[in-house]
């Protein structure tokens, strides 16, 4: 997607060889406009495939998620991040593992939000090692729900995220697409 | 709003003499077609003040303040919450007291996202007894940032958070005023 490429090489920071910042547009102050485009994107990316709902991980994933939603025409669901868990019936969890802080947070999602008539589409604002999808894939297993895709905001692909994903034959689709950080400049993929 | 109004009729669930649960539409599974209206509501309610930023909390006031700052065309910021902080200079921060958890959390926003020359418009999901909307006008004064006004969705006017923020004379708009729950009803004011 050309405006969020720009919008990256413009505004993103480039911190060693793995990270990049993106608080300015995406995760912490959001650039409305481009959330907008994205979901107009995502829903285009996905269109035809009968989803029912569009499910993201707190915080940084609800933007995005939200306008492909209403794009859609379906409701939104975020998943809950917590330190510690509390188990009950009400709701499905998931480990998520986070090798940037190497801390394991659980996510929740209550029971009435996803069922097995459910074709979902996930949405996340990173791809790096799959964690964060991967759990949710968990509880789409637990709730006999259908995956019908991932849409990426952005992909790094020297991570093993997507290899996992494709190793699953799911549709993933990135709207960027990053295949390494050379001299603190971005560089896309193909 | 008649339409949030009719939502929460129709769909939210009263616990006790104080809790109101929505979490089927605004705080967990999300209707991104109310969101965008309410988005449109408050833009409204507060046009032609030179609003330059749209600010709130993470998570449950990012999918209603992303839809206003896109109506009024300005970024939008979400402090990030915190258990433990670790201070620093790029930061400003406040403490946000939660009755309902009976803890202290914190909130961070970067101080690249709010200066002297911002005038900033604070959104939440709910006004109880006004604490986060508090700790985000302590980030505001820190800044040294203008608030405009205050956009609320859900306003329980038997809580003191309404008359704290009256008594300081700032301009609080909330869509939808419930003034009691009675038998497991809500009754909205006036």
């Amino acid at each position: 997607m050309q405006l969020l490429e720009e919008k990256i090489r413009r505004e993103g920071r480039v911190l060693g060889t793995e990270v990049l910042k993106v608080d300015n547009f995406l995760n912490h102050q959001v650039d409305p406009e481009l959330m907008a485009a994205m979901g107009r994107e995502f829903a285009q990316l996905f269109a035809d495939k009968g989803i029912t709902k569009v499910m993201t991980v707190e915080s940084s994933g609800i933007a995005p998620a939200v306008f492909t939603a209403l794009e859609l025409q379906v409701p939104m669901v975020f998943a809950r991040k917590k330190k510690s868990l509390t188990l009950t019936d009400d709701n499905y969890t998931a480990d998520v593992y986070s090798f940037t802080k190497q801390e394991t947070n659980h996510i929740i999602v209550d029971k009435r939000f996803i069922s097995s008539n459910d074709k979902v589409l996930l949405i996340d604002d990173f791809l790096a090692n799959g964690q964060a999808v991967q759990g949710m894939m968990e509880i789409l297993d637990a709730a006999d729900a259908d995956l019908v895709g991932v849409g990426i905001v952005i992909e790094k692909t020297f991570q093993k995220g997507r290899e996992l994903l494709d190793e699953k034959g799911i549709h993933v689709e990135s709207l960027a697409r990053i295949s390494a950080f050379e001299d603190g400049q971005v560089v896309f993929a193909d």
